[in-house]
């Protein structure tokens, strides 16, 4: 495994990879990494033949009262877990070469940006599209590949991938969990015993709307109150936002029918902002609106 | 030349060129050409190997209030002068693929685009930004040419392309003028005999603003002050703005020292706005911020 630093290496890297014909597959990420992270680069490993994982805490997805400060890094840890997983080039940008004095542009997907998570976190997601453009650039990517776990992220990579023409294929790949259910994030190291105990009220209200769609259950209302229900009954949570939302417009439904619809929740324990999702009608999700 | 419609097709077509190792030089332009578009193509001949020339009326760069409508265009004439002139591809795209249902993604360089053109045309340069990154992606070019007329859009095309990693390299062409000094503009057509004759007034504005330079003189007051004279002295022309600013910041400067100046204006006379400029020291442009 080769790491690069500079941006120009990366780029001149990824134009004689192109130009040798191989096909690229790109996994970014703000390091730390879980199984979450491992599972898109095992996936990227089976469709292309090189395989970059970046890692780069971004600052301009952070609120100036956010946990940039604190986000957890582990470089040397990262360079010995994605060096067993096959990674080919490990691409560790400078802040100051990716924003350099005099920086100016931003990438918008506005519409998608102020929902959900966006309310919550204003500035982010034209944070994470810029930077996404950026390293789309820098490591010419034929595939990308992000999780679940951030679907509304995807949602609108995925629609600034389509308005500007990036000629690349995005996957998202299922959210990998822990045995009692907690969504894996590098955030959860921020949780002490009981607070991880508390954090599983996600998982379970996850478990808790999907019992009642399984059920038949149809409607907003109802499936939005059970989840609800299940998040009240843990103390330690404040519930942020809870929504049933299409999974291309962001826009609340009333009631589930046949496209798929994104369940997302944020909650607060503590000071950590935890988040989870599940998606109903997955199975239509690339045939209907996606492919 | 082939003229191609289809987004899929110039994506096809790009990938194939570079592929086989080809270098792209790429012509964006609003089409119904004249000499200035002429140049660009003739120093892209010179060189890439492959030369591609889109033609788009860009709605989206185009204020309510704006000529949109009635934009000339003439397809027939600019395939015949193009295929005359060797570009290789011809990219006209329809607005629906450009822009189809549900499209909400923009790229923005905020600080720069509110000035000079963008105080008098709010949006405009967003919709700049936008369509040249999507077109980009589209035509994966290794070069793009760009006319001096047009001197805002370029100094902002360029942060964009820095700021985002395009590894595009930008090349910035003079402005191509009548022999009685009128700047070549699509617009230009819109002009009667007597407008046509008033808008002379913007280089004998020029000429009087290089002549002070020339004597020695280096403050924004004077120099200013000379144009205007001069603009002030043609009855149907009425001026919307005329400024000295840094080349790269487009800040107002006070004093013309070693890095480069632009000189420039816009005025409107009837219903059409023209725009003109000039920029001192000149030498220094590549040399100094620009590389």
């Amino acid at each position: 495994m080769r790491v690069i630093v500079g941006l120009k290496e990366m780029l001149a890297w990824a134009n004689k990879m192109r130009q040798q014909g191989h096909r690229i597959g790109f996994v970014p990420t703000m390091g730390y990494l879980h199984d979450g992270h491992f599972s898109l680069i095992e996936r990227a490993r089976q469709v292309d033949d090189i395989v970059v994982c970046s890692i780069f805490v971004n600052p301009a997805q952070f609120g100036p009262q956010e946990d940039f400060g604190r986000y957890p890094r582990d470089l040397a840890r990262d360079e010995s877990l994605t060096e067993k997983a096959g990674v080919d080039i490990l691409f560790c940008p400078r802040a100051e070469d990716i924003y350099p004095d005099g920086f100016k542009t931003r990438v918008s997907v506005e519409s998608l940006s102020g929902k959900l998570c966006g309310r919550d976190r204003p500035g982010h997601f034209g944070g994470v599209t810029t930077i996404v453009a950026k390293l789309f650039n820098l490591v010419k990517p034929h595939n990308a590949y992000f999780g679940q776990k951030d679907a509304q992220q995807f949602v609108i990579i995925r629609q600034m991938v389509e308005d500007l023409n990036f000629d690349i294929q995005l996957h998202m790949l299922p959210i990998i969990r822990e045995k009692d259910g907690l969504a894996l994030s590098s955030r959860n190291k921020y949780l002490n015993d009981s607070e991880r105990k508390a954090a599983l009220v996600l998982s379970r209200a996850i478990k808790q709307a999907r019992g009642l769609f399984e059920r038949g259950i149809r409607t907003a209302e109802e499936i939005l109150a059970g989840a609800e229900a299940e998040i009240a009954k843990e103390k330690l949570a404040r519930l942020d936002y809870l929504a049933l939302v299409d999974m291309a417009s962001l826009e609340a439904v009333k009631v589930i029918a046949g496209a798929p619809v994104l369940l997302a929740m944020a909650i607060r324990i503590g000071g950590v902002r935890l988040i989870d999702n599940t998606i109903f009608n997955e199975e239509n999700l690339w045939k209907t609106t996606w492919n």
